[in-house]
This record gives structure tokens, sequence and C-alpha cells, in this order.
């Protein structure tokens, strides 16, 4: 299978650290923005739009429906369908409620003065906010991982999320949420990615 | 099962069409916008929003997760991997690049010049795009339905992103895409929900 993208991490991340702990093989494809037109044209792209994954001849765009689909290659999805639904209540929470947000006022936001707002915004609400939430639903799994005992790519997601905001937010995690953390960046093939995988242009 | 949401349909008539659609008992709970805070703090809910569906004491938010969910239980979903991606692709994309702005310029724009603005470029560019590649992409299925000859929930979020927008947008979709509507309408489970749903406040 081949994943197209942007030589960039926004969209197409965490779909690559699923495939990579799945230990799926794929050809990470990666253009420059610069080569976008001719890329979408020549592309077949269902919505115009990237990240889309290749797959049995088939195209998939979407980069939640592209990441649920490896989680569940990779038998990262979670073990019934009430699992799989909770799982895909993080990732989704995690895009929504806090990285749309955080594209918006790290990136998006051109008005130097909305631009500080929403940052101080982002920082001291919808982050906090959303880290009280995900803490106390992890406390309550008991276990190691958000659903409990098993890695799931809400768990990936998590901590691909942090990654991206901390540079804006700073250290914000529980105690509880730090070790969540840590014990994903320690996998072998996560740790692996992070020391080999390619520098991004964004 | 019970369902939890406002008196609206926003972001929880599509489940409701899952369900309804996949012969799924459940409580259809709504409440009143001056209701939430009191429900919000006896809720337990998991990121402190709404659509809930509560399942076997379970408690699961995110829309698009909920609807996922429900389309499985209801044999919507698709028949294998592959389909369950596409048909999410699909729900994804009409929520992402379609109704997501529908919201903004119908409701959440207050300024009346920007309101205008945003909801010409929804006119004009926004909604005929996305159609022109649903349409392309239904043509290539080669069946009634956007996967093909079964009908899944994206068949059902197209039929509702229609009822959805056709107020703003007039009577856009081409003769085919019309069909999948007309054909998603007639269901006769969809047909009496329309007739006997509970008139919602938004």
């Amino acid at each position: 299978m081949k994943l197209i993208y942007f030589n960039g991490e926004v969209r197409a991340e965490l779909i690559r650290l699923v495939l990579v702990q799945g230990g799926i093989e794929f050809e990470d494809f990666r253009f420059e923005f610069k080569d976008w037109p001719k890329i979408k044209a020549e592309g077949g792209f269902p919505f115009t739009q990237v990240p889309v994954l290749e797959v049995n001849g088939q195209k998939i765009c979407q980069s939640r429906a592209i990441a649920r689909y490896a989680a569940r290659l990779a038998g990262l999805a979670g073990k019934n369908l009430e699992e799989e639904a909770l799982a895909d209540m993080y990732v989704s929470a995690i895009d929504d409620d806090v990285l749309e947000n955080f594209w918006k006022c790290a990136y998006f936001e051109q008005d130097p003065e909305k631009k500080a707002e929403l940052q101080k915004k982002f920082k001291e609400e919808t982050v906090p906010k959303f880290l009280r939430n995900l803490d106390r639903l992890y406390e309550s799994s008991g276990g190691d991982y958000l659903l409990g005992n098993s890695l799931t790519y809400a768990d990936l997601a998590y901590y691909r999320m942090i990654k991206t905001v901390s540079g804006l937010v700073g250290d914000v995690s529980s105690d509880r949420l730090k070790s969540l953390y840590q014990r994903v960046a320690a996998l072998p093939k996560i740790a692996h990615w992070e020391e080999t995988k390619p520098k991004p242009a964004f």
C-alpha cells in the first residue's frame, strides 16, 4: 500500500505511526507543496485531497477513515465494537477538540493580535480542559492504555497530539498521562520511527 | 440503548437515521438548551459533549464514532474493511467539507456581510465542487448506492446532507444523485421516520 501526502506530518503522521506500530509495510510517498497541482491533476483522488491511501487499487481519503482502516489492519482498533467506538471517540476528540484548534492558532490565523488571543485560549482553556477529561477517563480505564490493557490507535493519537502541541503549551499533562506518553514513546517500533523518519517540511 | 442530545438534528440526526434504518430500538432522549447545564453536570459524559450514546453501561461520544458504531450494529457499515473505510470516507467528507461549512455560514457567523460572503462561497463553490466529486464516485460505483449494490450509512449521510443544505443552495444535485436521494427517502423505515419524528427545535 502507498500513503500519499505532502512532506509533512499534519494529517498523515497518525496514519504512519499506526502502520509502523502494526508492522505494515507501506510506501511513504511524500511530495512538496509546489508539486501539488501536478499530483492533484494526475491523482484521481476521491475528493482531490490528501492524505490518500492506495490499497488494492482503491484510493481512500479522509485522514481519520484511513487511520481507522490502518488500525484495524494493525490490530490496534480495539477488541470489539464497543472498544472500537471508544478508540474512535478518543481519536476524533483529539482531532476536533485539540488539533484543529492548534492548526488554527499556530498556523492559519495571520492577524498577530487574534493569533495571540487564540493561543492564550488554547493554552489556558482548551488543552487543560481536554486533558482533565482524558486523565479521568484514563484513570477509569484501569490499565496501562486508554482502553485498558491493550494498546490502540487512541494511545498513538494521544502521543502524537502531545508531540504536536507541547512546543506551544508546555508540559501540562498529569503524571498519569505523562506515563502513557512515555509508554508509547518507548515502543521499539515507534522509537525507531522517531529516530529515522524523514525530516518533514512542516 | 439511549441517545442523548439536544432537541435538534445537527449532530445527532445521522445516528438516528442509522438506528431507524437498522431497526435498532433506542431511547431518543432529547432535552432543551436551557437544561444543558443540569444535564452536563449530572451526565458523566466523556468529554462533556453531546451526542452521547449509552450502551451496555458505556457512554460513547463524538457523533461520527457513534454513527459508525450504530452502522456496524445495523449492518450498514460496508461488507469488508475496504468498504467500511470508503463509507467512513464519505461520511467524514460530507461532515467536514460540507456540513461544518454549512453550520458556519448558516448559523454561527453573526456579521451580515461576512455571512453573505460565506453563503455565496458555500453555494457557488463548496457544494458544487463536492457534488461533482461525489457524482463521479457514485457513477464509478456502478450500483444503486454509493458503495455499489448495498445501502450503507454513507447513503444516509448523503440524504441527510441534501435535506440540510437544500434550503440554502437549492436543487443542485445531478440527476444521478437525485435518484440516490429519492431511493433513500423511499426506504419505508426512513419515510416513516420523516413523517413521525419529533419536531426539532433546530
